[in-house]
């Protein structure tokens, strides 16, 4: 009986063992799977003359140097461009709101890569063109998913980005220039929520699917000055946030490497 | 005697559980640590004026719009930039050499995230500013570490981003226009080894630190067509290869995404 226990009991052990084998040969013998092991997600528009730019802004403006079949026999195919920093899927960088704070090219690496957190305000924005992002839109998600972990990439989703390129659903005017200022009308980030990110949590980049991390009626951005004066990113324009889970991604954000620049042009993506 | 075997062969399968239990936990109960967990490394020039171009082609061309105090009370900056597609740290879409191939924002994700291996030619170009990078700079590389992975990013190390922004020692020339093509010497990867890549390993993207994938002194850009024929795109003007080990890292390669673009401006930055 007791050789019986004792046969029993090394039968159990040798079973446990194996399974656990099975976990060391994952991380140990073959190695962990290929960068990346989760699916990838674009969150960015496209440029082209359809992309949104700011009202007063240079908007994007591309010029054929060459397309079709060459004397040597190849074909070949080539353009220049013209665009503003600061339009399309395109990051804020620090130096944008914030004098002496981080060029684009400063910007951490760190920052741009790594986990992110979604939070969702699309029922009330999409009734509201003027809504205004809270403290209480944090707190609320902090209620279901706990503290935003420090470090986290933040997305503010308020379903604007399903409205892109169509300027006056997602501008609120199609109109240009300076007195068209006045007509923007997009949800945004309220100054409060701003100064209780920075004063309350350890955020690495914050971004938004509309175009400007103030709303359309801000007359002093002081969300922008608030969260970039501590070197804090803005990715503004971006899209397809709906596809992303509101927690358990990473984001990796890299905008156009401009020395001096105050902002440009930016690849997003997700994985989740 | 019978027994105290058996308690010998127990006593090491509960200690050979106990450390396998510990792997377990690593992976399972704490899960894995946050991404990216290892070194970020930037692979890519600023642009700026000394970017280097095509000696045909549009430079980068930066111009203030705004850099300042307003007066309302806050300090802002914008700039406004011109760029030919290909020029500085950029990547060649496949249409850029082939009709009909993908355009920039067409290249799908997996070509330009994932897992790279680095084949270090230095040595030999260092020496001679035409060095053509051979099919036995690729075996020799696997008689060492095995053959390519499948849907590896390759990078090809030839030492030459150490000379950037200085075109007489980078392109062989600081002459401009179309005189000034003959007078380019740099190394590149010869149209045998492309040819030899495609038809025989199954790689994601490529990439080097020189102007182009085609040395200076080509006429007609024969590995262009070999690779991005096959929708494998190329990343030019890379830097800090010497950062990188020979394999086991990942590179994320994120273009500017212009819609029909030939190519177009690349943020690259590799994970140890």
């Amino acid at each position: 009986m007791k050789n019986i226990l004792l046969f029993i009991t090394i039968a159990l052990l040798v079973l446990g063992c194996q399974n656990n084998s099975t976990v060391k040969n994952i991380v140990s013998e073959e190695g962990p799977k290929p960068f990346p092991n989760g699916k990838i997600i674009d969150l960015t528009h496209t440029f082209s003359r359809e992309s949104i730019y700011w009202v007063t802004a240079k908007e994007f403006e591309l010029d054929t140097v060459a397309y079709g079949d060459t004397d040597n026999g190849f074909f070949y195919s080539a353009n220049n461009f013209t665009t503003a920093e600061h339009g399309g899927t395109h990051i804020d960088a620090p130096i944008h709101f914030a004098k002496n704070a981080q060029t684009v090219d400063e910007i951490p690496l760190e920052n741009l890569i790594g986990s992110a957190i979604k939070i969702v305000v699309s029922e009330k924005a999409l009734k509201n063109p003027d809504y205004l992002i809270s403290v209480e839109d944090f707190t609320d998600w902090e209620n279901t998913n706990g503290k935003i972990p420090d470090g986290s990439i933040v997305l503010l989703e308020t379903g604007y980005s399903t409205f892109y390129p169509d300027k006056i659903k997602y501008l609120g005017t199609d109109e240009r220039g300076p007195d068209a200022v006045a007509k923007l009308h997009f949800p945004g980030l309220s100054p409060e929520a701003a100064k209780w990110l920075v004063n309350n949590r350890n955020i690495h980049a914050i971004g938004l699917d509309t175009p400007s991390i103030d709303f359309g009626q801000s007359k002093l951005f002081e969300s922008h000055v608030t969260l970039l004066s501590k070197n804090i990113p803005a990715f503004e324009n971006v899209t397809n946030l709906d596809k992303l889970p509101i927690k358990g991604f990473s984001v990796i954000a890299l905008p156009m490497k401009i020395k001096g620049g105050s902002g440009g042009p930016l690849r997003i993506v997700a994985i989740l």
